[in-house]
């Protein structure tokens, strides 16, 4: 049998299964988090990784910090009260042991006998495999407002990722 | 040509394509919900399934009961008035013929000139493979309200998923 | 070894590849949108193509087309004021170089200090594999209004594919 052969279909399956495990990682955060799964959550994150969430926020260093505002009385009184971390389906970028996403984050509220949307977010994801297992290096929201903090997220890195790749 | 490496990727590729076909069964139901393809939407579950929708409601049983509900006037006059039936994108994990599932499903109405989201509920998908189909078992939406009903649904998938299986 | 059995590992492989390079092309297409990247966004159709976005509009013809539609001043309007193109998950369903995928719209704009849901469409996308690169030659929006125009869009996509494929 022809070894260039299985390697060629082994890293195709890689590549899949790579795509697969990112969408794993990136899907569980939100559930978690509703659910005040606070140490499951932040262990998505490397221990010196970063959730940069907002323009105006200072952001969450690692897996502890990302715990740490989990636990929080400001989350545990959004949860409290009814809310979905939603996040939307992946644009994935795979370069080897590293990864890009790009996906919207939808934070949906209870209020009476509907929901409302709250932050509707640009989402970057820079992602790395550590000891086999995909891990969140930096995750960075940015509002789709009138600020125009999404909107130059999103620019930046299709740009980076589609435009230039083409050129 | 050595035969546990063709099993190897044989048995990745189905795994892959398990993926796949789940996210396609999926992702059928709430078009055909908003469509009134009533019969093809029940036929997405087994026949002995369920679809407990609510934690004050009554699981409707099995594809007939599925289809019954959607063609119930209830359903009727719900779409006659415009509504999307939207299912986020899955968590899943597979294990052998049987699969989980977890996912966001939002119900948005039209009102005059916009739409608003009524329902935002926790799902959890019980899947199982019966010849060579993926078909849906048990299919539970809760709440993301101040009951509690949906963060609890997803802390118990999660956990036992998840959380446990790493311990 | 038997080039059968390669021949079967890489035709099972392009169908999964297929469905991964279908959904990067489309959930490019939101991120674009919002950014303001009018000529990327554009080549994502052929330049020949379609883009049907609504009942009571004019199709916007081919790449040139959705550009122009994104350069004008209606949607710089738009995005300017804080505005997501969301895309939710996707069916998709290959034959060869066609495929034909569905999904959900939804268009979510700022207003104050939350977001509200604009239009919410049945969306159907007709693509076509050229030059080795899969492209839009005619998506397709419906408003899942009490007009039934998303409803029928839904309806007649799943039944073409799905529920005659069956019979």
């Amino acid at each position: 049998m022809d070894p260039n052969t299985i390697e060629e279909l082994r890293g195709r399956l890689r590549h899949l299964e790579d795509e697969s495990a990112i969408t794993r990682l990136i899907m569980s955060y939100g559930p978690a988090a509703d659910a005040g799964l606070t140490s499951f959550a932040g262990h998505l994150w490397l221990e010196n990784g970063a959730y940069d969430w907002d323009a105006n926020g200072t952001p969450h260093q690692g897996s502890a910090g990302v715990d740490a505002m989990l636990q929080s009385d400001g989350h545990q009184n959004l949860i409290a009260a009814g809310i979905g971390h939603f996040a939307g389906p992946l644009l994935i970028d795979l370069d080897g042991d590293s990864a890009t996403a790009v996906n919207y984050s939808l934070i949906m509220r209870c209020e009476g006998d509907r929901f409302y949307l709250w932050r509707v977010s640009a989402v970057r994801w820079y992602l790395a495999r550590v000891n086999s297992r995909w891990k969140v290096r930096i995750r960075t929201n940015r509002l789709l407002d009138e600020t125009g903090a999404g909107r130059e997220l999103f620019g930046d890195t299709l740009t980076e990722l589609f435009v230039e790749a083409a050129t």
